[in-house]
């Protein structure tokens, strides 16, 4: 049986397997239960880069010290639209679930709320918290400043930029929200990390060697290389603001600047759409919008997709089947768990 | 002389002239020179394609009673931080002022605000007004969904989407702010209908006919093709957002919905950067990192820019050696201006 092969588990059965190593990390019940919901629906939702795989990160971290796993999050202040969180470098999840909490109720209070996340480890898989403020009937927007500087900005050839994600959600006409959420790297660091790890190649135009050449070997990201922005200049110009605006507010610092590769400076905001328009307004209209993306679909090829349609669907269809999880990270995450006296019987 | 034979004036003369073309067609005194103020300063960051070309999209609106010259915005509501202004189809540049007045004092009184601005023409170049917000110490992003379905979506063959901008401001370290402010199409509308007009070609990846295959022919967009996103599925992602979130907000619609041609229903939404830390401390951190940014420029080469630095630098020179007109923009604006009844002796 080779590392790359998978067995599929049901994801109450790692949530279980995570929530029992974050547990022996030294997390209380509560938020190793948090967290591990949290990773477990990346998987369901079909980002593996952002599922149960972290755990590897984390463990370190935590070994490190840079984690404090029974570290509770905490709103330090409220006023009027904006709020301030910290999450005392706790679990990242559970800062943002804080957040979340008060940016939904601010939001439905004043109409319109900020709320920035300080000393926030990880927070996850940007698009769950849009997709619970769009469940709220909120436009939600997200933005964080990775730590770890490994984007080359556009026109540049050196590292500078984290992956600083973007998320937006909408509350969506039927079985899902709209919900974007993506890295303004043209891909995600974890991606390129795990395809380092199994030996791939990238996708031309994702990446640069040490000597700013172009590259689709990962392994160069690691060998002093860097990413390239999405869209040009236009990614690149958002990832500036990202790092800038949530590096800054946050008090994490541009990736350029507090090279610790950890810490994730987040905002979110939040809009009260009712007080625009009727939730049932919008969603009719998004019906027929979306009969009109459909039919821009080529006769021959797959339909247009809607934001969150795809992870929609590949959530429905692993909650089913379950989650196929590949040897090597089965076995890596068991030794981990092991080095924190946890067997984990399930995934053996 | 040619068409493309170019006349250097300068903004006053230009301002002189465009005012006076809208009080000729209806425009009281004051918003006419708002207005002007706003397409010049479009030619003075080096955005043609946004200056004063576009009195002649604005005559034809006139023309068809579907601008009214002499209406005034009006702010509808104001709760918390959240507000309505209703352009009442007038000059959609004062329609923008009066929300960016109303969305500055909200945020810095509620922390946090959100305007949304119906039935509002036009507003001419977004960066503007986060650059207004960024200058009142605030975090502006603004996005609007244009009328007229010109944009196929990703994997799409149909146009469907409007272009949909997006502008993000934060105040910046010295001499600009960071001004972010792009079409989510690959490339503007009106840089397309330019092309078409001047039989130039436009870049492969912009543009696909009417039967879906890829194009270079700027003429194709106005004969059933379509223009593509910027950035794949992100940008795509981004303009589906837009559309969906300004377009129903607003009551615009979404463009492919109320295919009028026209409207611009448009979102800012601001946060009082003082509120999470001081705008001091903001600046000297945006400094390091301009530095980092400027170390990341290839040793042969052009530097790396700043968002907004390419515009502040065309503002600085064009402010001092005046704006070049072609001879064939400049007729045309003399003609229309004559239908209405005005003569433009400094521009003939």
């Amino acid at each position: 049986m080779s590392d790359s092969d998978e067995q599929i588990f049901t994801p109450e059965v790692l949530e279980r397997v995570t929530s029992a190593t974050l547990m022996g990390m030294g997390a209380p019940a509560d938020l190793a239960h948090l967290v591990a919901e949290s990773l477990v629906l990346s998987n369901l939702v079909g980002h593996d880069s952002h599922g149960i795989i972290r755990l590897m990160e984390y463990s370190g971290w935590v070994k490190a010290g840079t984690l404090i796993p029974h570290a509770r999050p905490e709103v330090l202040w409220k006023r009027e639209g904006t709020a301030l969180i910290d999450g005392h470098w706790g679990w990242g999840q559970a800062t943002a679930a804080l957040a979340n909490t008060t940016v939904i109720e601010l939001a439905k209070e004043f109409g319109s709320a900020t709320v920035v996340l300080r000393q926030s480890h990880h927070i996850g898989r940007m698009g769950e918290y849009v997709d619970q403020m769009a469940d709220a009937g909120l436009m939600g927007i997200a933005v964080c400043n990775t730590g770890g500087a490994v984007v080359a900005p556009f026109g540049g050839v050196k590292p500078v930029l984290g992956t600083n994600p973007f998320a937006w959600g909408l509350p969506g006409p039927q079985g899902h929200n709209y919900v974007l959420d993506f890295s303004t790297a043209v891909v995600a660091a974890g991606k390129v990390v795990l395809a380092a790890m199994n030996g791939e190649e990238i996708a031309p135009g994702s990446l640069i060697d040490k000597n700013g050449n172009p590259s689709t070997r990962a392994a160069d990201l690691e060998e002093g290389g860097a990413l390239l922005t999405f869209g040009g200049h236009k990614g690149s110009g958002m990832s500036v603001l990202i790092d800038v605006a949530a590096g800054v507010l946050s008090g994490n610092m541009p990736a350029t600047l507090a090279d610790n590769g950890f810490g994730n400076g987040t905002i979110f905001m939040a809009t009260d759409i009712s007080r625009f328009v009727e939730l049932s307004m919008l969603q009719s209209i998004s019906q027929l919008f979306e009969g009109k993306m459909k039919g821009s679909s080529p006769s021959a090829g797959p339909k247009v997709l809607l934001p969150g349609e795809h992870e929609s669907n590949v959530f429905g269809s692993r909650s089913q089947k379950g989650i196929a999880v590949s040897n090597g990270v089965r076995k890596n995450i068991v030794g981990l768990a092991s080095e924190f006296g946890v067997s984990l019987p399930e995934f053996e």
